[in-house]
This record gives C-alpha cells, sequence and structure tokens, in this order.
C-alpha cells in the first residue's frame, strides 16, 4: 500500500497521482539498520512504510525499550518531537531494508490552513495511532508478558521469524532468558 | 473558555455563534459525581470542559486507577469506544460541579466528509490529547511518585486542594500511606 491507496480506501478519494496531494512525496528504498530519526533529533518528517518493517525505541536509564513496530501501510514519525518542536526521546530505525514515501511536515502544516484533505488525512492517520497506542498501553497494564507474546505470534508470526529474541524481549519488557522459558513453555 | 473561543484562538477562525459550526452544541451544568461515561457505556458525545474538573479512571483488576485529570478549556470522551464503537473502558466522572459543552459523535463524523472546519478541530484536539497522554506515559516512565506529586503540586496546586489524598494516590499509583509519607518528607 501506498499513500494515494491509503487515502483512496480510508477517505472516499479516488486520486490517481500524488501530484493531487496538497504536499510533495518522495519515494526512498534504505538498507536494514538506516535510522531515520534519532535520539534528540528534532522531527520534520512523515513517513509511510510500504515495504519492511520499523522499529520505534526509547531509552531509559541507560536501558533500550521497544515501544512499538511499525508494519507496512502505516504512517511513522517522532511525532511528539514534530508537534511540539522538541528533540526527539525516540529512535526511529528500520529493521529490515524498507521502501518508504516521505514528506516534510512543514508542507503540511501549511496544508492544513486551507486543505479539506489533508486535514482529514491528518486527523484520520492520528485517530489510528492513538487507537493502536491506547491498545499497546492497556495490553501493557493488563497482560503478562506471556499473553502479551503469544498476540504477536498470532497477529504477526512474520515478527517472531524476523527478530532475534533479545529484540522480541526488549519489546516486551522482559529478560531474554525469561522469554526463552515462555517459548519453551508454550512448545511443551 | 468555551468551544467558540477554543476554536477562534486555536485554528485562527474569527466565529461569533455556535450556530456557526458544523454540529450542535448544548450546554449543561451538572453536580459533582454525575457520571457522564460508564464503564461498559458506548461513548457517542464529545465534551468541553468549561468550568470544573473531570477525572477519567480504569478498572484492573478490581483496583480503580485514576487515569487523569481534564482541565478547563479542554475536550474530553472516552475517545477510543467512540472511535472502534466499542464499550467504553473508562469512566468518566464529574468530580466537582461543572459547566459543559456537549455535542454528538456522529454529527462531527458526518461534517468530516465535507466541513474543512470540522476537520481541522478534530486533528488539532486530537493533537493535544496525543501529547499530553504521551507526556503522562513518560512521566509514568521515567518519573517517581515524588516528582510526579510535586509536578502537579507546581502546576496545579488547585487540584491538591480540591482532592481527597486517596485520589491523589489513586492518580500517582500509589497507597495513600506512601502519599502520606511524601508529603511529610516534603513539609520537613
Amino acid at each position: 500500500m501506498n499513500i494515494l491507496q491509503f487515502i483512496n480506501q480510508n477517505l472516499n478519494y479516488d486520486l490517481t497521482s500524488t501530484e493531487d496531494l496538497p504536499f510533495s512525496v518522495k519515494e526512498k528504498s534504505l538498507s536494514v539498520g538506516k535510522i531515520l530519526t534519532d535520539y534528540g533529533q528534532l522531527e520534520t518528517k512523515i513517513y509511510f512504510l510500504k515495504k519492511g518493517l520499523i522499529q520505534i525505541s526509547i531509552n531509559h536509564n541507560d536501558q533500550e525499550r521497544i515501544l512499538d513496530f511499525v508494519f507496512e501501510g502505516n504512517f511513522f514519525a517522532s511525532l511528539t518531537s514534530m508537534l511540539i518542536k522538541k528533540p526527539s526521546d525516540v529512535q526511529i530505525i528500520a529493521i529490515t531494508d524498507i521502501q518508504i514515501e516521505v514528506f516534510d511536515y512543514s508542507e503540511l502544516e501549511k496544508a492544513y490552513t486551507h486543505s479539506l484533505l489533508a486535514n482529514q488525512l491528518g486527523r484520520f492517520a492520528l485517530e489510528k495511532i492513538y487507537i493502536q497506542n491506547t491498545n499497546r498501553e492497556k495490553d501493557l497494564l493488563l497482560k503478562t508478558a506471556e499473553q502479551r507474546y503469544l498476540d504477536l505470534l498470532q497477529k504477526r508470526p512474520d515478527i517472531i521469524s524476523l527478530l532475534p529474541i533479545h529484540k522480541i524481549a526488549k519489546y516486551l519488557g522482559i529478560h531474554p532468558e525469561s522469554l526463552s522459558r515462555i517459548r519453551k513453555s508454550i512448545i511443551s
């Protein structure tokens, strides 16, 4: 999926070219390991993930915690940094080779003053992110690491096979040894 | 502040009447203790707090946890319930007498298909809520209960004087006895 398809599908448009958008979109192919937004950097771009997998992490007491993975067909950015124009406290990194579309937040901001489409897109994309974040928070509050691992296994078996154990453990917020125990108890 | 002032101030409009809005707004005065949205209820309304104080709480293992307070000049609702049209897992309650403005989400949703203003408002209000929620999460992750109590004392001394200790403790996520110790250590 690309931005045009995202808009047509979710906002009832029938656009045929990115020229129809109130901001200019660039396509990029990047290699695994590429940092799109680093800790301390001001976020000025908005990304759309066409292919691959993205990791968003935060540093807490020198311990890295994986906040989230971004899957194909979703927008991503260091949102708080972008919105309040302060340095990012998250890092956004490609954990596979990726294909993205990217545009400048400054162009979107200008479009917000007059473009119905820009505002519909901003509103809808943010609603989607809000729902995802709330579900993640709720899972963290209400579910055990084992339940969350089983959820991930069911919803995203591709992630489990793509990622090394220590990354999955960082996402679940547990030690790799605890994850190994969980995996063994599931198999047995 | 009311909805019109919120729009004029934040979105560069110059509206003079709620008749100019693409949805119909009602004013209400309600008494302390009034539940606006209860656990399990489908959220269909959006509220704007003109006067008073609102509490948003969640139940976890039969323990009530205060997620947030809403202050004057802000929109509120059980957002996830409203957006995904599922029963609310939060309760919204007036903890002082309140004055609110209220409108139907269904009217806003219809306006989203054609109204620039409706989308600008939805987008901007959600951006504001997103920033607040992210800051709250970060505080929960990075700050001690004592630091968070000091923050509240500095930013919102009115809350500290309005609320019984057990409510502040529920918000900080600690036992009332721990809060008493923190208060004593600050005074001494």
